[in-house]
């Protein structure tokens, strides 16, 4: 038998994916186990989850369980153009800055960034790369590509989305959402995922769960049938074709079918909203002295620069990520399993290495 | 909480993967979850599976979790050559027949496919394709790749695998082992994993989990350093990087740290050795006419001709796949939780079915 | 001024591309030139060229020039099939065994070859491929790929392409025409060119200048609009659209408006009738000893076996390359420019070289 | 025999490769024509080119010469780069704007593209892209890209490059050439071709024929022998291999062997001055009102703003091309075959449309 070798009471402000599954999860697959279940997504819990897709996404909705949320992404961006298309997004997206070249090393697609203030995109923003269709020497623009919540822990308002999918769709352009942190931008708008997904004009999305709880378990999920093609191929060859998909559905069903991701992911929101909170408390009370917030925490990440020499130091009792090394920014992520004694403890921590120089 | 909704009771004949997660594959990711571990494979685990790889494999040997086998081969093959490589294999190969295109389609890799008797490559088969280097006009055969146990359910022994990799590096090929099934190899021939692998020259090679108890957990495990390279980088840019690989790592430490891996598969060997020997049987005495078996068995699947329309109608009760639907040739696959009595009735089912035209 | 370095009187059997250009090929570029054209195809000899290729293949035809014969083909090919698709072709097609992996490495396309005895595909030979559409494991098959005359200098016949063409159609599959010889063909056959094309059901098919005297000049011709997608696009970023294009149509309009490309391939072919009929005649009385003729001649090339020793001897007066180095195979070709004299003087090579030992 | 069909005396401004073959260039394809020379590049005007590229380059120099400058750009870089390898380069660069996205979609290529003021990169401008190496979530920064003249006209100095190259060599970065026009920019430096390739840290190169004079010529050049892998074979499969290569080394030799690069590229360039001298004297004594030009003229293009309407209007007598339609700029582009004449007649049209409205 496999021992336990880790240390189970540690935790981290470094993301999302350091946590473990959730108790709820892991029963999942115990659930789904046992006796023999036809291989490669025919399989009575991804029918289940079909069915759950339809009820939250609507009727037209299809989803194709994946791997990861690398995967889920460069696959359902394939799916949405043809060869000589290319994907207009934030010079920030997780598919130009964190995912090793994969849309363009394993499926071809040329990304067209776009700087912004705040990871989020705008018609205005949009068109910087919007134009040239039909001109051969460009590789023709198709898929706008936004991320909910964002990778600088900010969101889209359901009527900034209705706005972009509007402007796209008049040029011809579909749009996807990466949507890694769908849950926890339900959790903080407070509205049904597809009132800022279907209603909002969205044509296919991924869908997360591994940073929200499970253990790896990532969709896509069509919205619009005709804005994607061939997904039971490209998942194949693409390699994100899970044999025993049911247990990969199963995480789905378990974060999805009922409240258990907006459960989670509301609970990293808050942990993050309180360790913003008492950051921002101890800027203004001076406890903090030289710490700046960089973004404001919608969800649940919280951005900051430190003075120098800080983070490293920090670093020795708590794991983060430098951000923007240059400027001295660093990341600080909640988890589903964050709890408010390791929020707590943090900002001593941080308190504590900014008095002693 | 997701509730259970198939027949835990209901065992086929279709495929190993058709099976669910052995309990204590599933003990494992309980014992590894709980707290935060560094993500993306710096966590213990996988640390821990380093260590258990060097002692199976040999000092030289490290391993990269991937999710699943189309992943690890391509990744894989792909660390192995350069952009302009060719690999030499059986016509019968999973990296050929089975993976949608994999190899040319995600990694640009041209595959050299030499037809044989019974899935086996030998030193002159794989003559045929080996030739041309220098040659610009010729994608450069630069890997050979084995199944080991193959796809017809036979087994190299060390000594064919020896003459081939012998064979292979005289010429500047390398040599990949495509592991789906090694287990069952190693539990056949009863040998340790390195005598039939490393010893006998084998570069890098593909080991399976999913198909011998496993959720989702395949690794490349390379034995000579100097046969790939970047498979760092290649594995996440083929999106073959999970981020809490802790839970990868855990299923294949169940596996592997301990015999459970030959546990299992010498199980799943003995149900298809039943149940090739009832056939064969059924065949002297007559009880099973117009049956022929095709292949020898030597791991779990067993091979065999049926009478037109038997095949359609033992569906009906257990399932499984046309093998050669041109020739009526039918697999049966074996796995871990098959049954002694799962045979027996799955041959007094195929009796029954000869009987009544 | 460049001047001359080379020798204008020697000539060998290598290849049709080891000849230069023909004068009224060479006087066509003289033509085209001066002043300035629009770049990238919007020219008068492109617009001139697209008039002409609809006169020789149908109201419905289009063309796209190109560099060559390998840019052709594969890019041909990469419109005529969705990511995840397959070509089904003879295991001697030049896609297969002569463009660097081309097809798979800048193209991504699975080639599922066949054997066959004379670089001929069948409907039967087909059949070996022609399967597994909707299978996901499986790319899928969507392009039967002829070429015309083949690989080894065999004719397919205008109903044996109908049969094939009808075939494929049948199964949802198109089909493609590697037409490097075409104007070969055409001269053999003795028929204009839609009739073995457009009227015999091909879809698209790639039309050589090269090997018939041009410099660089090919050009992908679609003779059915609707099988054919994105050719605008996919030729520029497969690096095939020439800017001053100008020059390349009218290369291909020195050959095809006019008569010149039957004209010079009707040469080669009867210069290769005449080494043919040499080589048997020395058979048959015994002036050639050992040698066996393996391939009909239907067009500009000869395939033959000889007596070990003789080819490298041979080559040290004319050069020509080895077919099948472990049969003793060699292949000669004849190009526009080969003489009567030539293929007189390589006879009488041949015999005094398997006259001494 | 083919006729002329187009106006051999209409010059535009659009671009240099409107125009067509210079009368050197097109007698050395006859020199070079007439009896057989080994295809593929094993001809004597091959052999010739690599001695030419080495007197001018360097005793390390080797020459490959293909079919289009994408085609040059794409096949260097892929041979400089490991599968998982980004390109530094300008915002502004051909690679990035103008190849349909070959590089990613033929080639895999991660580019990583930082905005310049005027086309030109900086180490500083270099490094907001230089980080990240041996970290697996990003596409590892391994070529810098220059384009030399730039696509904006203007010119790096030795000393600019010398800089640049340092600067990656010392992050383990090669530098990459797009030298497209680079006899352009010899011509303005009046310097030999190595002393600002070469000598001044260069790793490889393309070198341009057909926008100065060429029918379509171009090549890569290594000067760093180590900076490059497998030229032999990518050139292959990616369709860049001329069969009767002699014809695009005689091209290389007639512009390279000899001046004729630099007469021509300088005619160009003198040209382009003559235009922007006269535009910038019409600004001055206000008989061009609303005109700005917008970039140095360096080689052998002209960047200017214009009036709304006038770039049309003046488009019905001379054709040339918006560069940023929403800002008002156009591109004017000088050739060799550019006349005094032209130059004058373009500005007086442009005088007379600005001045009826």
């Amino acid at each position: 038998m496999m021992q336990r070798i880790h240390d189970p009471e540690r935790r981290d402000f470094a993301s999302d994916n350091y946590s473990g599954i959730h108790p709820e999860v892991l029963a999942a697959l115990a659930e789904a186990n046992g006796g023999h279940q036809v291989a490669y997504g025919e399989d009575e819990y991804t029918a289940r989850l079909r069915e759950v897709v339809r009820d939250r996404f609507g009727e037209q909705a299809d989803v194709w369980p994946m791997f990861n949320g690398t995967g889920a992404n460069v696959v359902a961006l394939q799916s949405m153009l043809p060869r000589w298309g290319a994907v207009i997004c934030a010079d920030t997206a997780h598919i130009h800055v964190d995912e090793g070249g994969a849309p363009e090393k394993s499926a071809g697609i040329k990304l067209l960034p776009v700087s912004t203030p705040d990871g989020k995109l705008t018609a205005e923003l949009i068109d910087e790369e919007a134009w040239g269709w039909g001109f051969e020497h460009r590789a023709q623009p198709r898929v706008v590509c936004l991320t909910e919540s964002t990778e600088l822990g900010t969101l889209y308002t359901p009527e900034e989305i209705r706005t972009i999918t509007g402007h796209a769709h008049d040029r011809g352009m579909s749009v996807f959402m990466d949507g890694a942190r769908l849950a926890n931008a339900a959790a903080a708008l407070g509205l049904p995922l597809r009132a800022f997904t279907t209603d909002a004009g969205v044509d296919v999305l991924s869908l997360g769960g591994t940073k929200n709880g499970a253990l790896a378990a990532e969709a896509v999920v069509t919205l619009n049938p005709d804005a994607a093609d061939g997904l039971i191929y490209l998942r194949k060859h693409q390699m994100q074709l899970a044999s025993k998909m049911r247990f990969v559905s199963a995480q789905l069903l378990a974060l999805y079918d009922g409240d258990l991701h907006l459960r989670l992911a509301g609970h990293a929101n808050a942990m993050a909203r309180r360790l913003a909170d008492a950051v921002a408390a101890g800027i203004r009370d001076g406890s903090l002295p030289g710490v700046e917030l960089t973004q404001t925490t919608q969800v649940n990440a919280v951005f900051a620069t430190l003075p120098t020499g800080v983070a490293d130091r920090l670093r020795r009792r708590f794991r983060f990520y430098d951000w923007d090394e240059a400027r001295g920014e660093v990341r600080w992520v909640c988890s589903f399993d964050t709890t408010e004694q390791d929020v707590d403890a943090f900002v001593a921590a941080l308190r504590s290495e900014l008095a002693e120089p």
